[in-house]
């Protein structure tokens, strides 16, 4: 069993009967995906899901999950995601991808957010291995880019997969990867990108991680 | 004339040749619209436009105004537009119609934003008249709506002029029109409602205003 497998396990024993659960999206969420998926299976256990994309909407559905719209929901009890890099005041930064915006929205909902990860994504501070992705509204880009740079900082539109366009989100936003000086503190530029208009969401997940679940070479432990 | 077209024309005062400025949509900015074509006509005044709305964009149109697209742009010289309510410390409410977004984009874009109003629009704190409109992804709505109860916040989802469904905005979002406990200072409340997530914008214009012109009985003041 891989460390990233490991850890999802562990996530999984947060899980009780009748809880509403968010799913994240990638390759450590897939696992607790599919130990909840063994858990309903083998032991009977009874929760239902909510995904933060179609990927986790698939892989649910794939594996017979009870699932319910994300619009349909006030609240959640767990929400259990990855992150692309986890800082010692429990500041993530997350959305790689194209799901930002479900993403932050479960995180806030839940009662208890849990982010699991393999050491790899230890840091010291947000910003350290990857840009930071912030979605803008298509038309106003280049007023939010120019508004961020005032702030320092530096960085351009994510282009599409062929380099002949622009990547676009599930939510139909552009994105922006950018880079800020590292004297920055999470909290703010958390504060920064949300007062910033034309942004619609961004990958600084401050204060909202309840559990971090860190697994390293078989070891799964809590920071 | 009326006090609305008073301060109308005296923020036109301010538009100099070759400024890129901003239109706001509403009867005063329709005013500042109408004296710009004047001038244009008149004086031999060159500026170009930029609309925050499809209703200022026909009007500048129709008036033969230069007008670029919001999308092409970074900053822009000036903005003048109106307030549902101003408040002392120069924070304003917006957006009681369909096109907060673009209207907050311009205004941060804006090297100055003058808001101009009547004097009916004074207030002490925000949220005195009017609920605050707070602009959400629709499949969101639930979530946002519980997590600004939470602190406080009682509203409901803005309904469509026919009262058979719910009012979308040009960016097409919902409207959650709430009010919060007037202790909740002005500041506070902003940070608050950048931080919700599923909140696209609010109505909540704070330290963003460089001018505010009154006009009360006939004459203008400067705030």
């Amino acid at each position: 069993m891989n460390d990233k497998q490991l850890v999802a396990l562990r996530a999984a024993q947060y899980v009780q009967n009748g809880m509403l659960v968010g799913l994240g999206t990638g390759s450590t969420a897939n696992y607790f995906i599919e130990e909840l998926a063994r858990l309903t299976r083998e032991q009977g256990l009874r929760c239902t899901t909510i995904a933060s994309s179609t990927i986790s909407t698939q892989k649910a559905q794939s594996l017979q999950l009870p699932i319910v719209a994300l619009e349909h929901v006030a609240s959640i009890d767990l929400y259990v995601d990855g992150a692309d890099e986890i800082t010692p005041d429990k500041t993530l930064l997350k959305g790689r991808g194209s799901d930002l915006v479900k993403e932050k929205l479960l995180a806030k909902a839940a009662t208890k957010f849990i982010a699991v990860a393999d050491a790899s994504k230890l840091v010291n501070h947000i910003g350290q291995n990857f840009t930071i992705p912030i979605e803008v509204i298509p038309f106003a880009w280049q007023m939010a880019k120019k508004s961020l740079e005032a702030l320092g900082g530096v960085g351009d539109l994510r282009p599409n997969a062929a380099k002949d366009g622009f990547w676009i989100t599930s939510h139909g936003s552009y994105v922006l990867d950018m880079r800020f000086d590292a004297s920055i503190d999470a909290s703010t530029l958390n504060a920064i990108l949300n007062n910033t208009p034309g942004v619609v969401e961004h990958g600084i997940f401050h204060q909202l991680a309840d559990v971090i679940l860190i697994a390293q070479d078989g070891v799964v432990s809590e920071r």
